[in-house]
């Protein structure tokens, strides 16, 4: 028997212990929890079935009380010594995504962000568009590229119009990140049966996570009128831990305000901002520190809105925030914002850049206050750019 | 044992043999195929436990060579006296989902009907976008709200705005259909790896029918930049029966001229249009004739187009032409087109509509032409509209 220590600087104490699949060398994938460097086996520790599969779509769809009281039993046994059979340190472990994910959308919910890219898209307009303000935008990306944190994104091909105005087909060469938080839903919802702007809790497991991928020059030639499609659906990166919302409960803060004032499905009566600090790292320089306590719309917001039409939701559906830009030059989530368009490149390192490069690396992590008092950390999605295929 | 009796008359002849999955009073859904007015139990009569699941999905991954020899297998038993506790009549049986929907992708080919929105939705400009011509526009839709014909429609609520500028929430009020077809994926792909144009029939099984319900109000409001969301996401209607490609040899037809020429990317060496004809009927009265051999993008370019940037396909993925328009008034399969945005009611029957009544009932069907010199069928896709709910 043994327990584990937490050291007092570690981003992943008691009062955080994000949910992941993972396996030990050798072995199948299952579900674990986080504990300092320590992954706890779960269906070995709490000898449930539902936690011996490789993904967490069991748990989730079992509802908030049964993530309230596992949440509570883990919380207890951290404290005390556990069999040396169910730990197992976090670097020999191989991590899987956490969830199978149903539909994904994506939203559009931070101003500075949507305003930086209106302007690049469409200088010669307003930049927000005239629905910005009365409803979250969003769309529905692909679910089946989805992948796990570490997973090597190969560069893209496809179709641009080049500046001349012909069409040609190649490897992106505009290709960019967006730093993105995710939400993990866990209780599904009736098809025909809106989800409440203050029912957030009872369907929403938790948070992660996410870089959406993005090929700039495809998704500009390609966007109208239906939106972002191959521009977006080679990659979207998840990080391998899932925060539980319970566990962000010190994170919780008013939104910014919201003028107009929303409709009455989008007026929650509690605060569903989130006072999560991200930063965003391109070949281990800190290029961006995007807050997340900007965001315009809410993911209450976002649930609310997904659902007003019927729509339903199913455990292990994932939606994000959309990039992730403050009003500073240095909170910006994308590079296609940093450089301006890619007119003004980006010192990263002794480097300089405006979009991706064969073998770069960017890595996101981010951080919130939590209960001891020390910040909690929400893990990290990374991926290595690898070059185009020759066909 | 009993031999199958197919009329001379029936569209559901051997050389069809639609896949379905079916549940005969109080038993479990399980795979079947359709003869005549008959239902094969496929699990009972192969003894292969493949089929002894509600999805056709195992039978997809399995790849096509095992979608051949069962053809072949199933060809040799429709000549033959088969046991009798193996077939149920058609009338009989309960239908669910033929597929466990992966990604759902819609996409945009016909060129009479994206220039009929173009001129509705922005009448100030060229009705064709300057994207159009050159690759087939697309964008995910939502998996998770994919339902078997017959399941009633909810009519959605949803945000839009006035004649005066103001937001409001409400039922929509141009509640609307498009009539597609599908294309439901066998085998998988890798993720990095495109689906050559020339590949299609090793990954895509079948066709089957879809309504992709639109409400017109929501979608018009909301589309922008990120394309069409809640407008659709409600409900999308899928035909209980999916008919294998081998059924539609003799539907193969030259597609009509594209100008410009393709990238190379989408030039395919065989013909991949298909002679279907489509038949759409407002509460049993017929309203539009849309002819898919008018679509412009081929499915083989679709699939090749969606996987380009190396976005891999799943067995169960769903991909739809967009609406089928042709361009005589009598040809257009949506009722915004058909009412020419709702200025120009339409009689049904005694009546006239612009968009859909509560009430309302909506069927699509259609017919290609059969290796027997007659034509097959390929089912319906059908659904009611429920009112709003009163919240």
């Amino acid at each position: 028997m043994l327990r584990v220590e937490v050291g007092p600087d570690s981003l992943f104490g008691p009062e955080n212990m994000p949910y992941g699949v993972f396996a030990p060398p050798g072995e199948l994938f299952r579900v674990g929890v986080r504990l300092g460097d320590t992954v706890l086996d779960l269906a070995a520790l709490l000898g449930d079935s539902m936690f011996a599969r490789p993904d967490l779509n069991a748990f989730l769809a079992a509802g908030p009380a049964r993530w309230r009281a596992a949440r509570e039993r883990l919380r207890e046994l951290a404290d005390t010594a556990l069999p040396v059979e169910v730990l197992h340190p976090v670097h020999s472990v191989r991590m899987t995504l956490p969830v199978t994910v149903g539909d994904y959308v994506d939203f559009y919910a931070s101003i500075d962000h949507a305003t930086n890219l209106g302007r690049l898209f469409r200088p010669d307009s307003e930049p927000l568009l005239p629905n910005w303000r009365h409803l979250p935008v969003g769309y529905h990306g692909r679910a089946g590229t989805v992948v796990v944190s570490g997973t090597p994104v190969v560069r893209p091909r496809g179709q641009r119009r080049t500046a001349a105005g012909a069409t040609e087909f190649g490897p992106s060469q505009r290709l960019d990140i967006e730093a993105e938080l995710g939400f993990v839903v866990g209780s599904g919802s009736t098809l025909g049966v809106p989800v409440g702007v203050d029912d957030f809790a009872e369907h929403v497991f938790g948070v992660a996570l996410v870089n959406d991928w993005s090929a700039r020059d495809i998704q500009a030639w390609e966007y109208q009128p239906l939106g972002p499609f191959l521009g977006k659906s080679f990659a979207t990166s998840l990080s391998a831990w899932v925060t539980p919302l319970a566990a962000l409960a010190q994170a919780r803060v008013p939104l910014p305000s919201q003028e107009p004032e929303p409709l009455p499905y989008l007026r929650a009566t509690a605060d569903h901002g989130l006072d999560i600090d991200l930063a965003v790292a391109w070949n281990g320089h800190v290029v961006s520190r995007p807050p997340y306590a900007r965001m315009y719309w809410s993911p209450a917001q976002m649930l609310a809105h997904l659902t007003a039409n019927g729509a339903c939701v199913r455990p292990g559906d994932l939606y994000a925030s959309g990039t992730i830009s403050g009003p500073e030059p240095t909170q910006r989530g994308s590079f296609i914002e940093l450089s301006w368009g890619g007119r003004e490149p980006i010192a990263v390192g002794a480097e300089t850049r405006t979009f991706l490069a064969d073998g770069d690396e960017v890595t996101i992590t981010a951080t919130a206050p939590g209960a001891a008092g020390r910040p909690i950390g929400l893990g990290d999605v990374r991926g290595r750019i690898l070059p185009a295929p020759q066909i």
